[in-house]
């Protein structure tokens, strides 16, 4: 079937129909999106898109996101239709229990998706940081004539995507770093949920964007399928941009009564309506029914094989030029670490044993020179806090515009496009990414974060300032309920070392996670170094271990964390010269240990012994840990500006705070 | 003193001055915007700003706003020259514990503070809340020849504040409200804390705020008063759209060796360099020492003396004319609620203590139907969720550019402007400021709810679809650990009733809350509603009470919030019918049980009794509450797709197996 303007249409209408048809079945959903973006899916993904159906994790595969999520069926469609492993009973299990067509296109549930996408905006800053991955990887293994990696990354976003404020951080970055493979469509149908947006959301997009250094197009007649194509021509020919195409549309195109209004943002059309539509479309199929010759002219398993043979070829004769890059680039893009690796971890442990006195930031930036050497994928970034945030090591280098070769992104003030940025770049594969800002803007990143679990995807938060230790920036600059709330996130883990080696052992740990992000909560101010043995400094990986003890069965224990450990451990001092069994436990990963087994936690922490947790934070999880007999010691009110020391004076964080406690527990 | 452009330049030194010599005392604090704004700001206070030192809350004052906060001294220069209460002795006392000049501006601090400012961004969203609390009070309360509202807002912002995604989504809809008398000047330095913005923030910063269809003037330069002036006239002028004054300036003006440059922005200039910058400027005046004729020029108590005469006169006329307008505004201004409302609230909880079942988001909704019309003050608003959240009651009216007389804000999908917006509304009195969106999106406003708290600020987050219930929408939409999360940010009262007439106990307390904000969360799905006698209607207020009781002392205690309290009442039912004595207790609001004295707490939950508790997210803080012979039933995992009633059961809380459970802690 050659693609005229009138199959296109009809082409089209089979995402339209699958769409309508499996929301009413679900009987909740989003068919606005899809119906209205059919047309421009179907030039994409029929003359445009690079992708193999049968090898979704091809590295140089185009990447495609969805950023206005709730449209999954748009995704779905194009699956399914496309040839993935996607069936039409999956499809009419859309929105089930466990079936691969959740609410929102879910990554790892369904082959071809690429990220998780829903809450918005987000979608959209995955893809900045995929298009940045594909562009630093190009600029590091590339070589003249041998292109192997060179792809495109294509986003659908609507009005909420534009709207939200990640969108403008993303963006705006996107342009400094001149992402020219970057192609956003921008669903420009003037609908979202409350109504038409003449309301609420009356900006030149375009000037916007121009203002941003992106090349603009349209607006298009996001309808018309020559526009669409001669547009996307236009913005892959320039590559040193990233490109906007203002598409005009009607939200739920094709629905004779709900098409261009709120009402098929997000629900059923109803029979009646749906069958209207059908008669409206001239679609003679039943529901979920696609003709032969449609799935023959949508199926891109042959066309993706060819292009993968291509690459393949490609790539064959760049290992033959460059094997030792060839080999490094598919060890990179499995996530895999170097051979080397636990002998960098040990030499780290054992260096770090030594170390004296620092603020645990300044650790991570030591650790950081030790590791980086042998740790190329490492993507470096702060948002706008390099120097506090300690997160540049000496083999950086600046990634820009016309310097894609470097290991280090300069995010500015943005902490969540830096979050949801790192996300789209561990998903594109190849770099270990990092990003530092204070441990109190990890709110403005909060869902970004959250997402990374969700999507099990390795990135490091690297958070400094942990706590009223960092003095006189006062309550907006002092997290209180950050750890703990952090510590809540599913599948996040929060590490906040006591000193330099258990900072080493959190790198460690964070670079060997491939399950999920890790945390780091470090401190502005110095830190003494602990004494550990041999299986003490093995310990730390499990995320608390006895750090010192009493001769004889502990009376009491002491569970810190952080900053508080060592006044955890001068208070046991004291606590001993008066004669009592007092034991220390270092908890520098609550996540970790709770999922050690029972009798290692209660070897740690054993039944019956009081206990006394100490944190320059929240105490609200730690009565949980603490149990009926035990204290939590901490702080639940805002902080205050003054001198670090002076403040933990006053919020009773002393070690004759923590005695006095501890002999309540004891009497 | 007349104000000659040399003068001028002197008395902006004198801000200079201060500035760092504060910092150098403190050996801690932000020398460079002070520097670097003074010129700007002397202008601003000395030829524009209405305002009267001993009077710094005149409701009718121009509010200013420093967004760049870490700036602080500037603005607490400007508070001391101009005559607020701030001695030089507090300036000495710069970032010290309990003084008035701490590290960041701190609302209820400092007299003449308008906001808390220092996470970026979110300072020039208050303001454009102030100045769409001025516009909508403007447009309900003047009449012709009575402008008795009627101010501008200032704000200070630097390239931190629109690198960051909240003044996109801010500043766009300020442009489609029209808000005229919002006069914002960017501080374009171009250096922040990274260096040199080339690397990370190209934008065209006057394209992207036309394109939000503000009136743009400049570059202009920043230190030529006579330039700044004439941009200041420019832009009070035009009072159908926002301002932004582009001013190149040189960060740290004045310091030889270190302006323009990053060196300046966060650290003392050091002895030396403050001695060669008195040199310099050609100020010849010790540390903290200011010249009488300074004083004289900046004393702003006689100007500001006549402003408020000249106001109380016109609005003296305007009682005349319009006495009950008057009488409304001045209550509305002091926060008070009508002398009815007891009545109101009565006549609510009674009411719906009959309603039938229904969800929560729904009775929130039928709530605000019932006392919205006695409290006009009430401003409505939803992140373009107004249909899924119930924000809109009947009395509701769309606040435009056009038609500022109205009380609900469609604000977009921009979360964590609306929540920043209100608490600008908040600060600027007149309005109690509501606004909903998904309880999961909390994630995306969440420093805004925190500085709300911290600011002591009466705003209500209507947070609905509260748990897995939500459905099909799936993780990314299911809040698992928000709800906890929300309970651990101090000062903020987290409500989560469990049908029709706690939801009238909540919005009773949100509203007669006068010390913080209150967050609701409110459900998808339909609760059945409990029957409760007088003393159980009354003990909502308490924040937890006895539902329903055993007939003999009870053997345990089921504890449950929200949705989850009809499966503990339904479980009890069936452990009562097995012979067991088992109370219910209702938890709709943590904070508030918490804060009874422990006499309450020990009769609602007596010791030695084992508690089970119940709530569909984080078991995490409940850990606490139940104790070591307790449980805790909830979820610590991500959601899932699929329809409510099959997610309860897949995460197991269903009736059986909180049975199975009290079984066995009955054991």
């Amino acid at each position: 079937m050659a693609s005229t303007e009138h199959n296109r249409r009809e082409l089209a209408n089979g995402i339209r129909a699958l769409s309508m048809d499996a929301v009413q079945r679900a009987n909740s959903g989003h068919p606005g999106a899809p119906m209205g973006m059919a047309d421009i899916a179907e030039v994409l993904w029929r003359d445009f898109l690079r992708h193999n159906p049968q090898q979704p994790d091809w590295i140089d595969r185009d990447r495609f996101v969805l950023s206005n999520g709730h449209g999954s069926m748009l995704l779905y469609s194009l699956l399914h239709l496309s040839g993935y492993d996607l069936s039409v009973d999956d499809l009419k299990n859309f929105r089930q229990l466990h079936s691969r067509t959740p609410g929102h296109p879910e990554y790892g549930y369904t082959s071809g998706v690429e990220t998780t996408t829903g809450p918005l905006g987000q979608g959209l800053t995955n893809a900045v940081g995929m298009a940045l991955a594909e562009k630093m990887l190009a600029g590091k293994f590339n070589r003249p004539g041998h292109d192997v990696i060179d792809h495109y990354t294509y986003v659908f976003a609507g009005d909420g995507c534009l709207m939200e404020g990640v969108s403008h951080e993303a963006c705006s970055l996107a342009g400094t770093l001149g992402l020219g493979k970057l192609i956003t469509f921008y669903d420009n149908n003037s609908i979202s949920i409350d109504g038409d947006v003449s309301g609420w959301y009356t900006e030149d997009v375009n000037k916007r964007f121009e203002a941003y250094g992106w090349q603009v197009i349209g607006p298009i007649d996001g309808h018309d399928p020559a526009a669409i194509k001669a547009a996307i021509e236009q913005a892959r020919a320039d590559t040193s941009r990233p490109s906007l195409i203002n598409c005009r549309t009607v939200i739920g195109w094709g629905s004779p009564k709900m098409a261009g209004t709120s009402a098929v943002h997000g629900a059923p059309l109803g029979d009646d309506e749906i069958a209207a539509t059908r008669e409206e479309l001239g679609w003679q199929y039943g529901p979920f029914e696609i003709p032969a010759e449609h799935y023959q002219a949508w199926d891109a398993r042959q066309s993706g094989e060819r292009l993968v043979q291509e690459w393949q070829q490609a790539f064959a004769a760049y290992r033959e030029a460059y094997p030792e890059l060839a080999a490094e680039l598919e060890r990179r893009m499995r996530g895999e670490l170097p051979a080397n690796w636990q002998q960098v971890v040990d030499e780290a442990l054992d260096k770090f044993g030594k170390a004296k006195k620092d603020a645990t930031r300044k650790s991570s930036q030591a650790v950081l020179d030790h590791i980086g050497p042998q740790l190329p994928e490492l993507l470096g970034g702060s948002a706008d806090l390099t120097g506090s945030n300690n997160t540049w090591w000496s083999g950086c280098q600046q990634v820009s515009a016309d310097s894609p070769d470097g290991n280090y992104i300069f995010y500015g003030v943005r902490e969540f496009a830096m979050t949801a940025i790192m996300n789209g770049v561990a998903l594109h594969g190849g770099w270990i990414p990092y990003g530092g800002t204070f441990l109190i803007f990890s709110d403005y990143a909060r869902n970004a974060v959250r997402m990374a679990a969700l999507m099990k995807q390795r990135t490091i938060l690297v958070y400094t300032h942990d706590s009223i230790g960092l003095g006189e920036d006062g309550p907006t600059h002092q997290p209180i309920e950050q750890l703990n709330s952090l510590r809540m996130i599913p599948n996040l883990e929060v590490w906040r070392p006591c000193d330099a080696q258990e900072t080493a052992g959190a790198w460690a740990a964070a670079i060997e996670r491939r399950s999920g992000p890790t945390a780091m909560a470090l401190s502005r101010q110095g830190m003494e170094p602990q004494a550990r043995s041999a299986d003490q400094v093995k310990a730390i990986a499990r995320g608390g271990y006895v750090l010192s003890d009493a001769s004889s069965a502990p009376e009491l224990v002491l569970l810190a964390t952080g900053s508080e450990v060592e006044l955890a451990q001068a208070a046991a001092e004291q606590l001993k010269a008066a004669g009592r069994s007092v034991r220390v436990v270092s908890m520098p990963c609550v996540e970790r240990f709770q999922a050690q087994d029972s009798a290692y936690r209660s070897e740690v922490l054993p039944a019956g012994v009081p206990r006394l947790s100490i944190e320059a934070g929240s105490t609200g999880l730690w009565q949980g840990l603490v149990g009926d007999n035990g204290a939590a010691m901490g702080i639940d009110g805002f902080g205050e500006s003054a001198p670090g020391p002076q403040l933990y004076e006053y919020f009773g964080l002393t070690v004759d705070n923590v005695v006095a406690t501890a002999q309540r527990l004891l009497a």
